[in-house]
């Protein structure tokens, strides 16, 4: 085997890409598979985003853009800010990425030095332990759950640095708990985060995807933060790849020339389509469906609950349930692969997303229209008697 | 000031982005600036490829495809090797990405640990050896000149390579100076590469983009190498971000699992709009469009030459010419600062492209129409005679 990088040890693969691969060898097979393991909803792009996509590409609008975005697309995404969140930011501190992963790997190819530590919470979001490998820093898996609602505290914080410790990385909502944080405590975070020196970034991939309570954003707390966003997830516009971040005013010059030398440009076609995301018209559009997502999940918490599947997290935003399995099964990879095999329907083993506490866990994503869900809850119980009984 | 990362020390600002941004000033302020500095033909993208992706996004495709992209599009670009270049690959060893620095990006991640050497040429692509410092190596810039046509030569890699050295890095058509290597040629540095357990990378996103010989890859001489291609330059899709690698069997599953974790996917949009891009009506297009370039270059060497820059390279791909400056000014940055103020055509200084050989070198793309190099000739020779007598 030829030399490579000791970096890739750090990397794992997915585990749901197993799921996923039987899931596609089913269906090919003529089973009706039901997909609940994916971090993306059944929504197609709204029309207007679409549309306009499509005008500017009628036009030729074909050619590079600026590193750091359009210029009015900047401007729009400032405009979000104010009218929808009532925060002012200057466009100049918006940067558009090829996805929020681009924008992730600019702040941390930043921010993060060889051995540098980077605070996550496990379970988390594995990309993002990923990336900070990439770079050849230390991801420091802090373990959370339900007592401390599956999100980092200021004692966590303080407790897991060390002088190493660049950035702490929290993500509201986030995966695969849809946990949320308040406003009061982001503020806490960030204090004990500026006392130990270091930066504070915020992944809001899935703002505006919450159900209980207003749509926020970290920068309303400060702007002295690093703010990742998307337009996949409440925009849907998953396959476009189109993300932003929000970085403080020294990063600025450094960020942009990152953004030069890794991607050139994020994609032309995609920056004019979604000059038409932040329309009154795509935002009812959008609006209509966080309510479809709130019922799907509202239905789907009360269905599993009455099988026996206890939620781990409350799931107040995003598209995800975090559950618990350990009163059927020892290992949660066992049971979603019977799952699979028995009864068509792909969730996520909970191993994914860390070590602490995922190996009796699942990810469940609403991102199935309802009768699908009713379906797989048909399917889930008949499963769970068999499962049970054997 | 914030810790950042000692890397950004390596990464360093395009000098030309100072020509670029008193471009546009001059440019708001109603000067007629010809832009002759960026990569980027003025052919938007062939209208077969911009139907493709209206036509897909019209269907609602706006959802994530798998981390390496559409099997359909891998299927193409192999077909495209097979018919174009008779050379056989396995779709499965082509991987889509965004953009040739997605690919490149790939590829670093996967062979470059800390402080693994990677030889590239000097004078080249900036962005090349910057992305090798971003993964922790380091590039090592092997001075290139006239006498080896700006090209490596396996003494140069066998001179400049060390037990740490990992890869080799060339490019042909290599950027700034449009030199090309020979088939014969890429075998012996491959075998002076595999003497020393390095791997090999070809750039080719300037392929197809040749004006004295046919079209050709590396992937003729062997399949154990590594190539980097696009559909940027010679399909004309920049703004799209689509590009490709293709890579040995050994390096496959670790190549996805790092795509998975850098970009998720490539951008859906662009890649069905790319499924056109080998049609017989897009390959026409692309070909009147090589024939144009070409026409373009013969007429500026021509013309140049005449007014006394001579080309340090000759120039056999891409759409740059590579010039010497010297027998005018001391400082190429300050000769095309002073070409940007009195005659408003913008060019970029050596120093962009490495440190060796380019205090007194010129980079002009060959990027716009016929009569408007025509006018960058009179303005340019107004200001060497202006430039001669002060």
């Amino acid at each position: 085997m030829p030399h490579t990088a000791p970096r890739l040890q750090q990397i794992e693969p997915f585990h749901v890409m197993r799921i996923l691969a039987e899931a596609q060898a089913l269906a090919a097979a003529g089973h009706d598979v039901i997909h609940l393991e994916v971090g993306e909803p059944d929504f197609p792009t709204p029309q207007p985003v679409i549309d306009a996509g499509i005008a500017a590409l009628a036009q030729g609008n074909t050619f590079y853009t600026g590193a750091c975005g359009l210029p009015a697309l900047r401007e729009a995404i400032a405009g979000f800010y104010a009218d929808r969140l009532g925060v002012h930011i200057d466009p100049a501190r918006i940067i558009v990425t090829p996805g929020a992963s681009g924008a992730l790997q600019l702040i941390l190819a930043l921010l993060v030095g060889r051995d540098d530590e980077v605070l996550l919470t496990d379970p988390g979001y594995p990309c993002n332990r990923h990336l900070v490998s990439l770079f050849e820093g230390r991801p420091i898996n802090v373990p959370v759950n339900a007592a401390n609602r599956f999100q980092l505290t200021p004692e966590l914080i303080a407790q897991y640095s060390t002088p190493r410790t660049v950035a702490t990385l929290l993500a509201s909502p986030a995966n695969p708990t849809g946990a949320i944080l308040q406003q009061d405590e982001i503020a806490k975070l960030l204090e004990v985060c500026s006392q130990s020196h270091q930066q504070l970034i915020v992944d809001e991939i899935y703002q505006g995807l919450v159900y209980e309570s207003a749509h926020e954003t970290a920068l309303a707390v400060s702007q002295e933060l690093f703010v990742v966003n998307s337009f996949s997830k409440f925009f849907q516009m998953t396959g476009w790849r189109l993300g932003w971040l929000v970085a403080p005013d020294w990063a600025l010059p450094e960020l942009e020339r990152l953004a030069q030398n890794l991607f050139l440009a994020p994609p032309t076609p995609a920056q004019h389509a979604a000059l038409a995301a932040f329309s009154p018209e795509t935002l009812a559009i959008l609006e209509s469906r966080r309510q479809e997502l709130r019922a799907r999940r509202n239905y789907l918490c009360d269905a599993l609950d009455s099988l026996g599947l206890k939620l781990l997290a409350q799931p107040d935003g995003a598209f995800y349930l975090w559950l618990d399995c350990s009163p059927f099964a020892e290992d949660a990879e066992a049971f979603a692969a019977g799952l699979l095999q028995d009864e068509a329907v792909a969730i996520t083993p909970g191993r994914d997303f860390g070590q602490h506490g995922t190996r009796q866990a699942l990810r469940i994503a609403y991102s199935q229209p309802l009768p699908r869900l009713e379906e797989a809850v048909v399917r889930l119980s008949r499963y769970l008697q068999r499962y049970c009984t054997a």
